[in-house]
């Protein structure tokens, strides 16, 4: 057995200066309770909604490397807006990572922390760019025999927002989606997920290369925001699926209302009269990203019967109950290498993952470009 | 018995050269069937609700004046993308008018038809702005004995709204308010129901003239959003207030995003640890008329718990239901000389409102300044 009692920790600070820095510490692991487990870390995505952590709004372009090839340390400047932002986090050492996978090397005493015992587990709750996690039972989620940590270590947060837009849609009374930056890992996903449960979904990119992504993995309905005829399209595929809700990852600029302008405009296609409230039917747009970080902008030219909102998955997964939560992770493992697999551009250590050649990559954010970290590699084993 | 078969109606059409009519046209009252009464109209606001549908769009400052004294006729041009907008009413000649008041002179044969002759009643439904409406007992509140028409010209839109704001509070798990272009009729009557009712309520006006007009009828907190400290004033208004719930008449420009800003610094106040996507309070903004016909813009700088929509009365009437709206309309007649009193600042016929100095007045819309039509005024009976 391995010496598991310490191990290694991707940490975001800011500083007072308005510095964020990066760097790896060693933290002890503690030992498992009865109903917890002690993970070793195979694999973690870095996820979109992991950078906002990691990089606290500091300016990557101003990012420099320091500190030892075993310790290596990376500083990069917040503007002072960011910096005001993120004043509640100002000197706090803050662990990085929402999920990934393992493999279970040691248990606290109940049953159900034994029978994992050299178990591939599914892991949820942070800090997860770590050697080791220790975690209660309820956080894990057993993958099938057979699978690879690579291929569970995005169980969560892509699949059950995939998850989370189609239950919403059912819960909310809509019948169909639109969905934006569509050609993204979890806008693919999305667009599996609705093929096979039989949703109609529109997707919204912004170029040709990713309407061919999309085509070529069986999309129907794929708007091309960057084409002359953008908005037309739009309300031909918003009119052919009567989509009234849309998931917006960009946020800002005007999307979010062309989004409800293009549902207003196909409703009032088949009403008998004029309403000068507009259409009766409710359109929601929730945005879940940040793309493009500037304002919000619509020309409210949708009627009376609209709503933009935040969504977030925890909140929504809190509302649908444990029950429902259960039930939507039980699916993710069972179609973790169908519907919900992902797909890595590039693996790396916790040290190269500090490299600027790396920030660089990972931190574009580019469609179709994900990171995964595997926390032991080329770390020598005590 | 005077002759009411026939009477005046005002009348607005868009006609396809982009042109916009207002004009008198001579109707048939429709016989009473059992359940229905003849009123004859003795008052009807110019709330700004009706002038959406009254100018639909037009370019006043290009009113002519045509017709005869007897039969004026107001022509003046929609912009191009006001004419787009409208297209769903082109070619009809439409009634105007939402609500108003007046005496029961004919009914039909049913028990509660019959109860109404001779008495004043406050009535919706529509095309209000004519001497003669056939409406049936359902669309008619019976006023307390000694109530005027005029006094009870404006008991739906204005007193409901009000009632529907702090309901919605309640429904939506709110427990005060932020109302913007607070010192209109209608923001007063909000501030005098809040007083009466306990509930804070944060008043936003652009002057300080309105600021000691909402001073003056009680209101503890009133922001005035053209002084350099407003953003400031607001956080600590709706600090004080647990404000999470605002009402927005401007909808165009940043009033919103920043009403949302505030909500998010005062609720982060409280919060004991730094939280990446925001507060976990939800913070919400409806608005509900476009004093500022413009874009709306905002920084969604205030987490992911909050949403923007639309709200209009009727649908939340429909709704809370026919019980909950037949208990709000009886509590508006019995305070309609005091929490829900509305003052008018002139009372014209339907041909004085016709005319282009009057048209220029109520088209204004300006703070405190509210017209009256008293349908049947100036015209000789039959």
């Amino acid at each position: 057995m391995t010496d598991h009692s310490t191990g290694l920790q991707l940490r975001s600070l800011i500083k007072p200066d308005g510095n964020l820095e990066l760097s790896l510490v060693s933290v002890e692991t503690p030992a498992p309770g009865p109903g917890e487990v002690v993970v070793r870390m195979e694999a973690a995505p870095l996820n979109p909604s992991d950078m906002g952590l990691l990089f606290g709004g500091a300016d990557m372009t101003t990012a420099k490397a320091g500190g030892t090839p075993d310790n290596p340390v990376v500083t990069a400047q917040l503007p002072p807006a960011a910096l005001r932002a993120m004043a509640a986090r100002v000197g706090q050492s803050l662990p990085v990572g929402n999920e990934g996978a393992g493999v279970v090397i040691e248990t606290g005493s109940s049953a159900a922390a034994q029978a994992l015992l050299g178990k591939t587990v599914a892991v949820l709750g942070g800090s997860m760019y770590s050697q080791y996690r220790t975690l209660g039972t309820g956080q894990c989620l057993l993958l099938p025999a057979g699978t690879t940590p690579e291929q569970g270590a995005s169980c969560f947060v892509n699949p059950l927002t995939a998850l989370g837009m189609t239950e919403t849609m059912r819960r909310e009374g809509h019948t169909a989606l639109v969905h934006t930056a569509a050609a993204s890992n979890l806008g693919q996903m999305l667009q599996k997920l609705c093929i096979k449960d039989g949703i109609p979904l529109v997707n919204i990119v912004r170029s040709q290369q990713q309407v061919d992504i999309l085509k070529g993995i069986g999309a129907t309905y794929v708007c091309d925001s960057s084409s002359t005829t953008f908005m037309g399209d739009l309300i031909e595929a918003v009119a052919a699926t009567g989509a009234t809700l849309a998931f917006d990852a960009v946020g800002g600029g005007r999307l979010a209302g062309q989004i409800l302008a293009a549902m207003e405009i196909a409703a009032n296609r088949t009403a008998s009269e004029y309403s000068r409230y507009g259409s009766t039917t409710h359109k929601q747009v929730y945005i879940y990203g940040g793309l493009d970080p500037g304002p919000t902008e619509f020309n409210r030219a949708f009627g009376t019967a609209w709503g933009i909102g935040g969504w977030l998955l925890t909140p929504f997964l809190q509302k649908a109950g444990p029950e429902a939560a259960q039930a939507m992770r039980e699916r993710v493992a069972s179609e973790i290498t169908t519907t919900f697999a992902s797909h890595y551009t590039k693996v790396v250590s916790l040290r190269e993952a500090l490299q600027l050649e790396h920030i660089a990559a990972y931190g574009r954010r580019a469609t179709g470009e994900k990171y995964l970290i595997s926390p032991n590699k080329g770390i020598a084993r005590g």
